[in-house]
């Protein structure tokens, strides 16, 4: 049986994301990449167009599947009866997703590469930090309507709690390396000192965010 | 009159510093460094060692100039009233300085070349954000002492207030170039609404941290 045109995506993917990771950017060509994958040279041509397209669509699939990893792993808002906890919870699992050293590395990588090609860049930041702040904003407009927090700009609020999270812990692996990786018990710590803090700032009543209204 | 050794060592770094940003860390030399600064490459190789040690230089002497110019910016304790506005200024002046062009593209350059270079980042990150949150936490220590805040534990909370302020510009001008670096004025706002989250979050009495002893 012949593979799918699934199969090869992925196989080129894969073998993409190694050459990529392994020796950067530029040393990759698209040979390195049809010997890797075993897919033929003209079929990668003809499905991505370009290396550059190729590494896109790398980026894009990665983030993606980081990002929906994180809403897989966090509880749905049925499941659980604390707001804080769900809260709680989904940061703990988009911050876990983050700090993987495939995902950094890609990171680092796409970083390195914004003088030549800031699409990949942007692309990351599209499919990362922006879809993540735009779901952290939807759960606080649920948690304002509710009266848990008073919250009255959403995507301002989201974007600090998303900071208050992810800022220490992935700029520390970013530029220390992956043995400066929190353990799954470290970033629930984590996480439970910044939600701890943001309830603070955006209680409902006197001296929280409402008293701003 | 020959150049002073001060002299030749700006002329390198510049030199340097420029060639790096343009072409990327692999792409310079030792050879094309001493053609660009006008030093003769021996004398290259007996200040810096070598093209990584050189690196490492202009790494530290830049992240070390971004702080001193952070803190000379920032009022001293005697010239303001208002703890709030203190604060606030030397927040304003450390995100400016972040944010300018070349210290972006160092660390852009620094983050892609951690896989084969970790000792750059590792430099990066003891003279940028280790040094801006350790001098974040003593004034937080001060404001505590004052019972301005109400501040059990000043290195975690500096570490908060510092990604609330940084996190957002600096991972969007990381990401997305430097159209995307905040305006002065939008800097201003910008850490304004950070410091407002944090004073609530960390006030004394009930309901800020406080409450928390």
């Amino acid at each position: 049986m012949r593979p799918s045109s699934v199969q090869k995506r992925d196989a080129v993917l894969r073998a993409a994301e190694e050459q990529f990771l392994a020796t950067g950017y530029e040393s990759v060509t698209m040979d390195s990449i049809a010997k890797g994958s075993g897919v033929a040279k003209q079929t990668l041509y003809s499905h991505f167009g370009s290396k550059r397209a190729l590494f896109l669509e790398l980026v894009t699939a990665s983030t993606s599947a980081a990002r929906v990893a994180a809403l897989a792993a966090a509880p749905t808002p049925e499941t659980t009866g604390d707001p804080r906890d769900l809260l709680r919870e989904r940061l703990v699992a988009q911050l876990g997703q983050v700090l993987r050293p495939r995902v950094l590395a890609l990171r680092r990588l796409v970083i390195g590469e914004l003088p030549r090609s800031p699409e990949l860049a942007a692309a990351l930041h599209e499919n990362g930090p922006r879809r993540a702040i735009a779901a952290l904003a939807d759960e606080l407009r649920r948690l304002d309507a509710a009266g848990v927090l008073a919250v009255p700009d959403p995507v301002s609020a989201a974007t600090q709690l998303n900071w208050l999270v992810m800022g220490e812990p992935v700029n520390r692996a970013m530029l220390l390396g992956d043995e400066a990786i929190l353990t799954p018990k470290e970033i629930e710590e984590h996480v439970a000192e910044a939600v701890a803090v943001f309830f603070r700032a955006f209680a409902p009543g006197p001296g929280g965010a409402g008293a701003q209204r």
